[in-house]
Order: structure tokens, then sequence, then C-alpha cells
């Protein structure tokens, strides 16, 4: 049955919340006054498409459906979960939290987008307290994947853990804080550097592209896979974090960095870091700095995933979960091997698929044929796998980036210690034949890389698929014969 | 004529350095008294070699000599750039100048790598103060590409031109800062930080792991391509800077960080800190967290540099530079269109190349040889190209990444609106056949997809080396024969 998510308060952090509900085949219910909010939303999802589906490898659910409601109560019937994403105003969060309160279902759970205020704060005086948790999210929403979790004294263990498997299952990472304070943990970590900041565009220190460079060439890099902690610890050595504090632990004797009350925003400055800011990144509408900052993001955390580390075990592990729950294609036809968007990453210049990605995505074809036929990390932890000797590759038409396409694989050759395989990568919506790929595979011993043949079950196993295939029509364009 | 760098203090810091200057050619002349010196010095030019080597996809230089000296005088003998990273107490470093001071050419660049003095209190007293400058780097100093450069009121300015000018030449960004101040501007955001974190570890907020994972999966990410200003412009969408300062400009009224002192480094403090990092980190030594955090960074890095943006930059223009000063090699043979390591992220869990991978190395040097031929970016952006059609790859042997190889390429059809291109994948110091890529290209225009005839001069000029080249083996293995 359709999950049902209430989305309460549109723009940036609504509508991407929004996103990543409809994208993970959820229906979301919205409620916005604002008249633009219809258009704003669109303008999110159209953003949010392309990027969120960059992150998987694998076909994700059909999109699910957006319905526009005029009251908070009829948005909130029915809905599992509801994220409240209005002004971070205190009396406008409570006056939405008790008309969500008052109308939606006793288990429901209740998130607040939140960053500056407790939960105790939001809870306050409210019914269903025990549903309510801050839930505080990272623009870009559709990409970043950290939720910060907080729930008052009075919140239910019980609605905070359904809360967390939901968020889990749309492909985000919760993070349980267990104490409450204002800003929760990232936005004090950014409150003090924007603080810092502000006081060194004060002083004429730094311009604030010079303030930027000084992050995203330096230890901005680093904050993307290891955060402060464990590259101390790096940088501690041997010697340990009780030596790396002793030496670099900060003190009241040596300040480096100003007493943090706040420096005078005044029209002078305001005007000063706006202008500063237009010098810096002006010749480019906010529209297009987001596209950038969104491929860049997907860049990042596909290369963190292509390395299981930090944010990229976050989409490893979505996609296991959505390939346990997918189960097994017919095999008697062709295979369909792949169904996924191009990632944004993969484009070259002119915005098509470079050349180098369509053997990635063959590639990525084999690895999940080879799944099906019991060829998966386990067998090949026994020391045996298949390697490939010989790819033929027909480019027949160009594939622009952020498009869906799909892989049906067809068996040429299957029992043995040889295989054959062909593939069929096609545009989804239009079957337009895209490019054709022929692997011969070799089935090895890992140590010795000598072609052995495999165990029988996985010879039957891909024999009998080769067997229903050889029924089907031969490919044009086979050509890899072997040496 | 080779240049010589003088290194002033061996360690994570300096032993980065030499690295960096090694591997782009240089002499390095290394002061160290630590007996360890050339043991520890070894261990960081071993991590070195194949994270720096991952960064480019063109020839890097032969690497430069590395000699030990027993005392300063010797080391800075002759040497253009000199580089102190010597322990971080004024006593120290006023002395390690004035050794270098008393002993380098006057035309020499001293650069200090302190992370808190200021240019001035490191130049008060020295001779030659002209010539002396903050240079601060960041770890891992052969893979984070940021130098803070700053000079004191009394350093010459062309000094600065000559210092940057150098790292720049050695794939760093010279980031320059007008104005003095404790801590220049990075390590004074990461103190602001670092103290809050460690409040919020104090109260029991959080622990170490919960938040490193607080900006790792969240601002870390958007962090490593665009900083706090710019991210900032993006959130604050139409209604542009002012806008956002007002609504979210720090104010003493609402005290989203702590006041900044610092909470008492006390034993219990520091032994809490240092339990939750063992806790969070503990199961990993530190040589492999290094080189977990050096693939994670060179993932990153090369994903920024595929989209040209922020740190990708750096990289690109380093090609750049040294495609520029190559010139163009011998034609008359198999033309040499690669020699690269194969980069760490390349790799698949068992440690080899990953199959998808051959594709892009052979693309690459399809691009080199048809940018050898005239079809470079000038040419493109009049509106024509080479698209591939066929592609036949033999996959002979695994690759293990960080291994340098040779790709050399043979033309087996050149005049015309065709091309047929066959690349040999070699081991660059055994010369083992690792692999073979044979390529059919279409000369097309842009715009209509047309298969179309290039200029004469193009066709002239591809159909020489296809003639020069008939006269060598043809290949075995080739495959393509189009349609």
């Amino acid at each position: 049955m359709t999950q049902v998510a209430a989305i309460i308060g549109g723009g940036v952090i609504g509508g991407a919340w929004a996103a990543r509900f409809l994208l993970n085949g959820w229906a979301v219910r919205m409620f916005d006054p604002d008249p633009e909010a219809g258009r704003k939303i669109g303008q999110v999802l159209a953003n949010a498409r392309p990027a969120l589906r960059s992150l998987t490898d694998l076909p994700m659910p059909e999109e699910g459906a957006l319905s526009f409601h005029n009251t908070i109560a009829e948005a909130v019937t029915g809905a599992t979960y509801i994220q409240e994403s209005v002004p971070e105003r205190r009396d406008v969060k409570h006056a939405t939290l008790a008309k969500i309160t008052a109308a939606c279902a006793p288990d429901a759970v209740i998130g607040s987008s939140t960053s500056s205020f407790t939960p105790s704060m939001l809870t306050a005086g409210q019914s269903a307290r025990g549903r309510i948790m801050v839930c505080h999210p990272f623009n870009p929403v559709y990409l970043l994947p950290l939720v910060e979790v907080v729930g008052s004294p009075e919140t239910d263990e019980d609605a905070i853990t359904a809360c967390m498997d939901i968020l889990t299952r749309i492909g985000m990472k919760p993070l349980r804080i267990h104490k409450e304070i204002l800003g929760h943990i990232a936005d004090r970590l950014l409150e003090a550097v924007w603080r810092e900041g502000l006081w060194l565009v004060n002083d004429g220190i730094c311009d604030t592209g010079t303030l930027d460079d000084a992050i995203r060439y330096g230890f901005g890099l680093r904050w993307a896979q290891m955060g402060l902690f464990e590259t101390y610890r790096i940088a501690g050595g041997e010697a340990g974090m009780p030596h790396f504090i002793g030496q670099f632990g900060p003190t009241m004797d040596w300040p480096l960095c100003h007493m943090s009350d706040v420096p005078d925003l005044n029209e002078a400055l305001i005007a000063r870091v706006a202008a500063q800011s237009d010098a810096q990144s002006g010749h480019r509408s906010i529209r297009e700095l987001e596209r950038i900052r969104d491929a860049n993001l997907v860049g990042i955390m596909r290369a963190l995933k292509a390395g299981n580390w930090g944010a990229g075990t976050v989409l490893n592990a979505a996609d296991a979960a959505r390939k346990a729950a997918a189960g097994l294609p017919d095999m008697t036809g062709l295979v369909r091997t792949a169904d996924r968007t191009i990632p944004l990453d993969w484009a070259d210049c002119g915005g098509h698929t470079n050349r180098a990605r369509y053997l990635q995505a063959f590639g990525d074809a084999t690895d999940r044929f080879l799944e099906l036929i019991g060829c998966d990390a386990d067998y090949i932890a026994t020391g045996y796998g298949y390697v490939t000797a010989e790819t033929h590759i027909r480019h027949l038409d160009a594939v622009p980036s952020g498009e869906p396409i799909i892989m049906d694989t067809q068996v040429l050759q299957g029992a043995g210690k040889n295989m054959r395989l062909f593939h069929y990568l096609k545009h989804r919506d239009n079957g337009h034949l895209l490019a054709t790929g022929e692997h011969m595979l070799l089935h090895i011993s890992l140590e010795t890389r000598r072609n052995v043949p495999p165990p029988d079950w996985m010879s039957d196993r891909c024999g009998r698929v080769a067997a229903a295939h050889a029924a089907l029509p031969m490919p044009q364009g086979g050509r890899c014969r072997g040496r």
C-alpha cells in the first residue's frame, strides 16, 4: 500500500522533502498558503529528479503522486509521516503544530525542520507531544543525506525509531542527538564559522571569495569524508589524541579566534558582504549555481559511494535494501539488468554521456547478471569469479545525462568456463537502441588467475538461461570470437 | 636546469612538502636533526606517490633527487625555494630562520609552514626580511592544494609573486592574504569549530563520532566545492545576500554557539575525548586511516576535476601547463598517447583496475590523439568533432591501481571521414601488454550528427600518420569492421 507523507510548508526545504518522498514512491500531500507554491515546488522537483536519481545505480520506484490541499487538516489526513518546514518563528511553528496534531493519525510521526528551536520549545503546550521531534535537514535536502533527529524528554522512543526507519528508507542518514540544545550540532558549528568569517570580513582581513577558497581548497575537501575529530586523530599520529590535544588544544592564552561576540551587523557591513559576494559569484545566476552545486555533489557522493565511505555508505545501503526488496527478474526472455537514470557526473561538456561511461554501464549490467546466476559477493569471497576477456561496444546514439535508460541482456554462451553476454542499452521511455555491448567472460580462480570451470550449479543456472535465450533473435553486431 | 628546494624540518608537513617538490621534478635538500627523519619521510613519500600521481592524467616529470644534510647552511645551498616546517615555537622558528637567512641565496624564497604566527612575528629581528613569508599548507600537503600566503609589511612583493608562481608550478593553490592575523584564515575557522565541538563533547550533547557525522554527512559535503558565503548566497535565493543576513545573521540575542571561551581542558575532558575517539576510529590504524583518507580525497578531487570546479580547476590548470610544455610526440612510429599512473579511485575492491576504467583510459588516449591531429577544443568549438562508433577491447591482464602505464597508438585508417585507432596499453616499467583497444571513429557535424569529411588539412595530417603506421606490424585482435 502506498505510504503517504504530508509536507507542511514548501519552499527550498519543504519542496526538497517532498522530492525525497515522491522519488521514493510515496504519495505527498502538500500544504502551503503561498499562491506560488506549486510553481516553486515544481522548480525544486525539476532540480531534484536528475540529482537524486544520480545517486543510485538501481531502478527507483515509480514517482509518487503530489497533491495540494487548502488546509493543514486535509493535508495530514492519512499521512504516516508529517514534516513541517514553516518559517522559523515560534508562534508560527506552534500554530502549525497545533493544527497538525488536531487532525493527524495518533501514530503519525511529526518532524520539524527547525534549525534553531529545541524540541521542548516546539512541543510546549502541544497535544501528541510524544510524536513530535526535530528532524533537521541540510540544503539541498534532495542530495545531502544528513537529518539531525532530536526528541524532547516527552517524545516517545518508538516514535523516534519509526521516524529514523522512514528516513533511512528514503535514503537519508538520520543522526540521533540525545540531548537538546539550540541549533542542535551542525548549525552551532556553522554559527561559529559564520561569526568568525564575518569578523574577518569586517576587519578587512579577507573578502568573501578568499574566505570561501580557504575552505574549499583546504579543510573543506577533508570534511566531505572525515570529520573534525577523526582528522585530528590522524594528524596526532601514533602519539594519539591526548598528545594532539596537549599540543593543539585551544586556549585562552592564544586566542586563535575572536571571543565570538558578534560584529555589529550594521548597514555598512551588510553592504560590504553583499558587494563582495556579488564580485565573487554574481556572474552566475542562482539557478546556475544550484545546478553546478548539484552536479558537484553528485560527483563527490558517487566518488564516496565507489569507495564505500562516509556519505557513500548511505547510498550503498539504500541500493542494497532496494535490491533485496526487488526480487529476481524473469530470465526466460532478455534479462533486465539495469533500469536507471544516467548520473549527472557521467556527462561530458556537451551534456552527453562521456563515451567511457558506456563501459561502466555495461560493466554494471554484467555484474548484475553475474549476481543473478549466483556469482555475488559471497561467492567471490570463496576465491572465484568472472573476469572480462573481451569487450565489443557499438555506440549507436548519444545519451544525454539525466535520461532514463534500461539494459536488457542476452546470454549467447552460458554453460562451462566461458560466458558470452550481449547487452542492449535502450532509452527507457521510447525504446530507442542507444548502444550494444558484448562481453566474453572467463571464470577464474582469483588466486591463480587460471580459467577454470565454475561449480555445476552455477554452470547449470547460466546454461538454462542460455538455452532459453537461444530461441531469441541473435543480436547483430556480435564480434567477440575469443582468441 | 633542475630547480632546488630546501626543506627544513621533516615530519608529516615537511615530508609532504618534499613529496610535492620531488614529484614535480625538483631536487630536494632536507635538514632534520631527528635520526628517524629518513624513515619517516620515506613513509610520507610512499603515501604521496600514488596519491599525488592520481590527480593528473598526464606524464609527471622524472622524480627529483632527495638528499639529507647535516646543517641548515648546507641544506639551503643552491635552493631557489626554502620551506621551514620546524616545531611551532617562536624561539625554534627564529633560530631556524636566522640560520637559513645567513646561508641562503639573496633571491631565495623563504616560506614558513607556521599555523599560528604572523609573518611579522617571524621576521622580527631577521635579516632578509623581504624574502620571508607565511606559506601555510594543509594536511595531507601532497593532496590538498591550499597554501595560505601572507607577507609581513616588509616582505617584498616580487618575493611573494615568485613564491606563488613556484607553488602554482608544483600544482598547489596559493591563496594570498593581504593582512596579518594570528592563525591566518582557515585555522581561525577551524579553531571556532574546535572550541564549539569541545563544548558539545564536554556538555554531553554528543560524542566525537556523532559530531564528525554531523559534518561529513551534511555541510562538509558542501564545503568540498563551495564555501560559506557562496552557499549562503544560493540559500538566500533571489532575495539576495542582504535578505539572508537579515534573516540568519548571528546575533547576541540568539546565541547559537557558545561565547567561545574554551572549556577547561582538564584530564577528565581529555580522557573523554580520547576514549570517544578510540570508540569511533580505533578499529583502524593511523596508516589505514591515512590510506582511506587519501583514496577518498583522490576520488573527490577527480570528481571536481571532471566538473572543472573548485579544487578540480587547480588540477586541470596544472595538466594544461604540463601539456603545453611537453611539445608534440614523434608520430612516425606508434604515438605515445598516455603515460600515467592508474589513479587510486580506479580500483575495484580487489585493488585491480575496475574494468570500466579501461574504456576511460582508451578514451583519454583517443582524445589525446585527436588533439594531436588538430581536433582540439578550438576545433570542436567550430561545430565538428569525432564520435566513437565502435569499440573493441581485449582485457589481457589485471592492472593494479597506483601502477604506471603507457599507451601507444597505431592509426589503422586515417584519411577521410572515418578513423580507426588501435591502442596498446602496457605497463611502463616492464612493457607487459595489459590490454588493447580499437576504436572506429566518425567525423561528424555536432549539430546534425551526420558523418561528414573533415577539412583537408586534418584528413592529410591523419592520413600521413596512417601511411607511416602502415609500415608497422598490424595489430592482432583487430575486430572493428564497421556496419
